[in-house]
């Protein structure tokens, strides 16, 4: 629990009411309990949160004779964001439950604080640490290593091997470990290349729903430090992502590609194998990446540009468009 | 059961022989059974429907000497809908039994006649109407609403306080309510906002597998009445779908874009976030979409553009392309 | 077990020490058990995998004064996959077991030796072969047909009636069977097409992870002898897939589509519905196909070019770019 005066703190905020009621958790008005923090952003939710069991309700203006404390702030997004961030640390984890239709090898070490939801399957000889979340229906192979303050939701599989760090969240339906796609066609047939990497995921990933990612072939597919990956993203077999990076829905990263730290790609967007993406760069939304990219530039398009030049490129077609008469008049009148 | 009589002046069909035999159900050949109503495109697999166990056979001219009752009809695939709605209103539903494996919480409320598959896991306080039938390995959290006439396939994930009211189908492998990618990087850190609304699924929507609709984050996400979602679509938070939308396959919406009823929107198309497009529009296949679209338009290519500049845009292209010596030559002749 | 001498035969490499070691399996260091081979890429892996329980070390180079047996050859992942291949062949499968958790109804009729895993679901009248495996928290449905030496990772749903050859690989979190996207909106109403047919897949073909196949609507969707589809692809309803076609991840291919015999498809390609594509036909990456593609074409971009064709319009473009100065003077001068 933490008082309304110390969220003021945290969030810069200004407290209009009592400041000593004490906040556990945060939520949407619909879903607000006793002692949770709420949020209005018009003056009939707030009239309606005046209503409601939430103990404290964030708001960015001034109000005068409410039913509950008030934390005015400038920017809600940022301060639920920093409360939020604040509260994961300061909360203690609830207490771990291992629910009996759970089938865990005996071999299986847990650290402390450990919860299995129903019918989740956690293979040998995997060492598990303190503080694990697992949802229902889920699937963890064998030899697999989790660090400590792990979430994975429903419906995860994790095949064997696979390495995950610390304060790593999974979200539903996510695929960690497969085979790479790796085949070599000889005399009519397609023979299977083996594949004998696994996955690791260091401290500080969130992986979406749906996601894929892949083993490696010979050596390791690696998400770095602090990467976040959003729902039915692909990354295949010995990619290499580096540390604080986004990348948003749909894309895709083929075979052994590596992308430096800092770098933001938008959705859709697919890589090829083989290619090196630096530090800081900046990708488009459906951007194809056909070959390597300088630390800090930003690129768009398919194949990709400099994204002022893909912007100028977007203009000259609209350019030659609007012209497509004159264009037709100059090819008449130009020889061979 | 319904009387093939019946069923002629549903679809406004030839009843050849007798009439006043009765179907229970529509299938394939391969998996007729008796009572039910199959259908063959030639005059083999019509030979071969005479020898099933089917009751009677949709075909689309006439036929004499045959040992079923014939349906002829003009339009197979039209007389089959007509034909498969309205047995869906006829054909009560299965008596509802919830298997020994499946793990219930025991606040959650049940309506009438609820099939519940093996090792299906409902979570504490949700509420599920009439006519409910989920299949095995789903995972539906807590405080859900559930409304009447749903129907999950297996290995759905429903995450906690989603809204599905009623006549809704989801497909195997869908998630329902997982985050919304939503971080503030700062100082080097990237810090996650929290998500804190829910998915609202309207009546009549059908999923397909895979597919992701994320929860808002101060909001709902919402999927108005009568849409229809292909496979492998991403939906992202905050966004609001209007009524009978159709999105086929690997599309993604980013997030807080609307969409307006009746939109078309073909596979693999992106839409970028806080985007309005309108009502009746036609999207096409891999369009991205980066600005507003007004009520009606018809979109395509990326950057979109009005589909019938797109065309222009396309043949402009095979033009330049087929006179690119004529092109070398103007820019040798013309200074900078 | 296999003699490293034999091994050297098979993969055309030189045995360096003891030839009469014998090998079980082929690992990466960090996973080798004894009785594995394993695999260095340079002297301090080399190092490493002297140091651990492997039996043997595959090399590119000559090794003197080694503690282990070296299998040098020349191109190690061409020698891995000869080997790996020729070991399933040789290896017995794993005796089956049959976890006390899984849901069998008592109709399946299984062959020798299958292995089901913990919380799977198997229904009514569905027919297994030899050495199957399926992993934990599958579904499948009823009336199924496999074939023999199938292999299910976890979380795969496999609807009512879908037909399984021998020999295939299925990838976690795959759906096969769902229905396809078919409406017919009218009168402000969308109505359902039903989907009747279902999927056959042919022998050896291997599917990766969350992937989608339809069932088809009248006929079956087909994926045709040795064909290997990668990650997130969606195959929709009644597509027909040719021999040894390999498709590449999140590529879509839309209902009705055909595609020939070693066909190569890039990812995310989206592919129109009712479009034929040819035999030994190159598909580049991102492409959109909206047409039929002769056999042996090279396709790429979109709307798709021949790849010659695109790869020029992408230079022609770039040169229309650094000219835009000189073709806004052209139009200057030139009348409409």
């Amino acid at each position: 629990m933490i008082t309304i005066n110390e969220i003021a703190k945290l969030v810069n905020g200004k407290v209009i009411g009592d400041g000593a009621v004490k906040v556990k958790g945060i939520s949407a008005l619909a879903f607000a309990e006793a002692n949770d923090m709420t949020f209005a952003f018009d003056r009939n939710s707030l009239d309606e949160a005046g209503r409601s069991k939430a103990a404290c309700v964030m708001f960015s203006d001034d109000v005068t004779d409410y039913p509950k404390t008030i934390l005015k702030v400038e920017n809600m997004k940022l301060a639920m964001t920093v409360l939020y961030n604040a509260m994961l640390e300061i909360i203690p984890p609830k207490k771990g439950t291992i629910h009996s239709t759970s089938v865990i090898d005996e071999t299986v070490q847990f650290g402390k604080n450990v919860s299995v939801g129903p019918n989740t399957v956690i293979g040998s000889n995997t060492r598990i640490g303190d503080n694990f979340v697992v949802g229902a229906n889920c699937t963890i192979g064998r030899n697999v290593t989790i660090g400590s303050n792990v979430c994975l939701y429903p419906n995860v599989t994790v095949y064997d091997n696979v390495i995950i760090k610390n304060n790593v969240t999974i979200h539903a339906g996510t695929v960690l470990g497969a085979d790479g796609f790796g085949y070599i066609p000889k005399d009519g047939k397609i023979y299977k290349v083996p594949q004998m990497g696994t996955v690791i995921l260091e401290d500080n990933v969130e992986i979406g729903a749906n996601v894929c990612i892949d083993k490696g072939t010979f050596k390791d597919t690696i998400v770095g430090a602090g990467t976040k990956i959003d729902n039915q993203v692909q990354v295949a077999h010995n990619v290499t992502l580096g540390k604080n990076i986004m990348i948003a829905a749909q894309t895709g990263i083929a075979g052994s590609s590596s992308i430096g730290e800092n770098t933001l790609i938008g959705g859709q967007v697919g890589v090829a194998d083989h290619v090196k993406i630096g530090k800081n760069v900046k990708v488009g939304a459906k951007t194809g990446i056909t070959g390597s990219v300088k630390d800090n530039a930003s690129v768009f398009g398919y194949p990709s540009r400099e994204a002022s030049e893909a912007r100028k490129l977007h203009g000259l077609l609209s350019l030659l468009l609007r012209n497509r008469r004159k264009i037709q008049t100059l090819f008449r009148k130009t020889p061979e």
